[in-house]
Parts: structure tokens; C-alpha cells; sequence
């Protein structure tokens, strides 16, 4: 019941703040959070949005704003050399195991928004996979195969659906918020629904 | 020297949210806010950013967000239903004495974000320059004046010189902050420069 779904596209630094503060979140809430990995290109064709860091002065902006993100939370932060870049890969390793997705997908993060890796490569991709719990070898093949590439997809198209322009986009319910900056109003939705439970 | 730079336009949804903070921020900081009305349409033009409601879900979105805001806030908020309307007479009137633009400015907010008035008229345009404490007869004949227009200009052209890409954008020093969720960044820049002082 008290549950939230968090949308992200590894390719987006808001999303990479926002889930480093997703444990703390479930800790203090007890909340469960859906991992739920979407393509952002799609997203922001269909909803007929655009990449924030098309417009130069707020490119340069988002790069302040991210570093002030990281020292307000106390975590590791760099713009990566490799963007943009294609996440699909690493984001079909988070739907193998929905046990180890949260894992997964800090794991992926930090590669990608922390210590600059190339996360398209398949060294790579192995080393996310073993961090996050997975054996490496039968995970590279699961990202093959059609049932996890739908997941992908499913997950893309629903988002839009429900009203995603952007990421991360976080559900609880039908309350959808967008943003880190967003996580107070996403605590709050998980703490009227405990109260509605009581 | 503690000083933040509040550059807006009362069409503006997000830039009211943050102008009904900075009495707060400044009782709290001791710093000194400069009311700087620009032209958001310019600002958007220049910099090559889109009306955020451009986009069907975030314009939805954006209505929810609004309500939150007020409700944590606790202040009064309702859409326009005058929206979009041209503001620059009531930002001019702003312009007409630095030391009531504060006043002026959030009567001027208030009549459009939480009252649903039509600020382009000229009997709005009075009763918000009398909430300000400016004598109206006089302050709607110097909104006409070359030097009043020439003001609302040059703030707009120096948001944009400075970095502004959106509305509300705040200055401390050099440091650029964008949104009225970014308040508690400003406090903190200023902050720091009461440190520096010490």
C-alpha cells in the first residue's frame, strides 16, 4: 500500500540525486519503493517536452545547481565525459531481478554520475550486475531476450500514460511529482496514506 | 553586501511563491532584497527556453505542484483565470519608488495569484499601487514616463546578460538560483557571505 514508484532514466543527474535519497527515504517511511527504469528520450518526444540542457544558460545553471544538490546531500558527484550517452543496456540489467533492482540501479548510478564510467560497455555492465547482487554472465544474456526488453518498454509507455514529461518522475497513487526537489511532497503523500491506514 | 536580487515577472506562478518567502528570508537573514521586475516572454525568447505550460503534462502538473506549494506555504492560491495577460504596466509600477517596490510587488501578486483580478486594468492598476503605499494618480502617470519603461528594459536585458533562462531567478553576487525551490539555496549564499564578513 504505501508504496512509491520511482521513474528514471540512468542518463538523467536529477534522477541519480533523487535515488541516493530513496533509502533514507524508506527508512524513516517504511514505504517501498518500485524501481521502474524508462527510456527519457521517449518520454520527452511524447510528451512534447525537451531536453533541459537544450537552452545553453540553463545548461550551465544544471551544473551548479547539481554540485549544490550533492554538497546540500553530502554525496559524490561528477558531470560525466560520456554523455549523452545510450542507458538502455544498464537499464534492462535493473528489471532482471526486481529483488535487486534498488541495488542495480544505485550501482549503475554511482557509475554513471559519481565515477564516470562508460556504463554502455560490457565490462562495465558486468561490474554494475555483481555490485547489485546478480551473476554477471546469466544477467548479460537476460538483457537479450525479449521479455526484459518489454518490461522496458512497458514501463516507457505506462509512464507516459500516467503523465510523465520528465525524470525522475515519482508516483504515489495517482499523485505524480517530479523532481528531487519533490521528495518532501512524496514523503508527505506516504505519510497521509499510513494515516488513512490507521 | 548581504543582498539577493529577485528577478520576476508577476506572470509568474512560481516567482509569487517565492516573493511571499522573502519577507521571511530577510527577517531570518538580515539581507536586502532588490525587487527587479523583467519581462519573462524576452527572457524566454533571448535564451531560447519555452513556457513551461507549453507541455500538455507539465502544464497539468504544474496546477498540482502550485497547490502544494501554497498548502505547505499556507498561503492563498488560484489560477488566473486572466492568464496570460500582459503585466508590464503593473511591472512598471513596481519600478515607480525602490523603497515600497516590496509592497507594490506583492499586492500586485497577491491581486494576481491569489484574488483572480485583471491587473492590466486601470482601476486595478491603482487600488495595487494604494496597497503599496504610492499615491495613484501620480504613479499611473510615471508608468508612462520614458525613464520608468526604460527601467523594466534594462533589468530585462541585465537578466539576461546575468544567465536567466526562467522565472523566478535570484542573484547573490554572481550565483544564480532559478525557482522559488531553490530559496533555501539563496539562504544559504547568504549565509555565507555573512560569514565572510565575520
Amino acid at each position: 500500500m504505501k508504496r512509491v514508484e520511482f521513474f528514471f532514466d540512468l542518463s538523467s543527474p536529477y534522477s541519480y540525486i533523487a535515488a541516493t535519497q530513496l533509502p533514507a527515504l524508506v527508512e524513516r517511511t517504511g514505504a517501498e519503493v518500485a524501481w521502474r527504469p524508462m527510456v527519457l528520450f521517449a518520454v520527452f518526444k511524447s510528451s512534447g517536452n525537451d531536453m533541459p540542457a537544450r537552452v545553453p544558460h540553463k545548461a550551465r545553471w544544471m551544473g551548479q545547481d547539481l554540485q549544490r544538490w550533492a554538497d546540500h546531500y553530502g554525496i559524490p558527484w561528477k558531470m560525466s565525459s560520456h554523455f549523452p550517452l545510450n542507458t538502455v543496456k544498464a537499464m534492462r540489467l535493473i528489471l532482471v531481478d526486481d529483488a535487486k533492482a534498488g541495488a542495480v540501479a544505485l550501482a549503475a548510478f554511482r557509475a554513471m554520475w559519481a565515477e564516470d564510467r562508460d556504463i554502455t560497455q560490457e565490462a562495465e555492465l558486468r561490474r554494475i550486475a555483481e555490485l547489485g547482487g546478480l551473476d554477471p554472465t546469466t544477467a548479460l544474456q537476460k538483457i537479450e531476450e525479449p521479455a526484459i526488453k518489454d518490461r522496458l518498454r512497458a514501463n516507457t509507455d505506462e509512464a507516459i500514460t500516467r503523465g510523465a514529461f520528465g525524470a525522475p518522475t515519482m508516483l504515489v497513487g495517482d499523485e505524480l511529482f517530479w523532481g528531487n526537489d519533490r521528495l518532501q511532497f512524496v514523503e508527505q503523500a506516504l505519510e497521509r496514506i499510513a494515516l488513512r491506514a490507521k
